[in-house]
């Protein structure tokens, strides 16, 4: 279904945005997209100006109301298209897929980000997103990030050893930020470990969703080709 | 109404257990409170033994299902409990309220805390929550931190310079992370600044709600009384 009277404010590799994609093509959705990117791996001038959060993803309504934060995006659609339902459909289901989705954010894709944006030569002085200002680089968290997402792998490793999805019997949103994450881990050359079994066999079986394919980044920030998962 | 049925295992001081505390005091639900801290202001040995992901808040049902995570126990009690909405009615109210929520959270509570959690001496090695193992302190955050925290206030006071709650026309979810971190800055002795006048005019009107005075934490980490707001 294509919703016209929408627009996504998108960056292919942005994780947050692709958030929003795989949520899309679940939903069976279809939005014209615009990106956002120049060559030089900023966000351009012509969105700078029109949004003043500075962020990807952003969706803009036919009114010109904004919506940001790809949290906010998918329970916008999740509220006008319930089904299939992706944010859980019992008051228990729900809570369990945002605490998941919670954890994969906080604790997996914020340690991920910590790495690439204080470690990438193209991120110098951009350290966080949304600043106009610089925020400079800070080495020591590469450091952290890297004891980050191994805890993350090993808490997942955990939960999906007896879950086939990352939050329960059903796919929803928990699985499309894990997804994202462990793709920005491969982009980092961050694979899933040894020691992570049940990540490696979820994250198999999660390859055969056209979500997850047609989702994925197909260029580093750098614009070289991205590693294709196997 | 009290829920008979549930355990909410909280410490006083934590923000992220105040978002929950102010929920429930707008919802007019009580629910029998666990606080979990130990007077080396670490979470103590039977909630560690209990919990496997270590931080609070945690709702805990009759049958022993954990929910973990503040957005997630919200999510929860707004579908059990659903007046007052907190977390909109509407599609464009829900997403307007998760987009500013997580603002205040990402973009302020974060802040906040990587101050704290960087700074404090009694969180030497216990730079994120949620860890076994020791994470170094790293000071360059300290810096960063205030940077984000004078970012969150002039966002946060565009904001409400043509808005009386954070999200729009209603009290919301948004109100409670941004009260909360206003708060935690407070605690830190980052008052709000002379140039966040809205932001000023907002939280004065918020001492007004019962939920705002009564889930006020009323000691510092290390059991010194905090300050009262004005």
């Amino acid at each position: 279904m294509k919703l016209k009277s929408m627009k996504l404010y998108d960056w292919d590799f942005a994780p947050n945005a692709r958030r929003v994609r795989m949520f899309l093509i679940e939903k069976d959705l279809e939005i014209e997209r615009v990106e956002c990117i120049t060559p030089k791996i900023a966000l351009n001038e012509s969105f700078e100006a029109r949004y003043r959060h500075y962020m990807v993803p952003m969706l803009e309504l036919e009114d010109g109301t904004q919506i940001g934060e790809a949290l906010a995006i998918w329970t916008y659609l999740e509220a006008l298209h319930s089904q299939p339902a992706l944010m859980g459909r019992t008051a228990l289901e729900k809570a369990t897929i945002s605490a998941w989705e919670r954890r994969a954010y906080d604790e997996g894709l914020i340690g991920h980000a910590e790495i690439f944006r204080n470690s990438h030569p193209n991120f110098v002085d951009r350290g966080l997103p949304g600043y106009h200002a610089k925020v400079p680089q800070i080495s020591a968290l590469i450091e952290r990030g890297k004891m980050r997402v191994a805890h993350f792998h090993q808490k997942f490793n955990t939960q999906l050893a007896n879950n086939r999805f990352v939050a329960g019997d059903t796919f929803s949103v928990a699985d499309i930020t894990t997804i994202v994450t462990v793709d920005f881990g491969l982009a980092l050359n961050m694979p899933i470990p040894d020691n992570a079994p049940h990540v490696q066999r979820w994250y198999d079986e999660m390859q055969k969703r056209p979500s997850v394919r047609d989702s994925v980044p197909k260029h580093a920030p750098d614009g070289t080709p991205l590693p294709v998962a196997a």
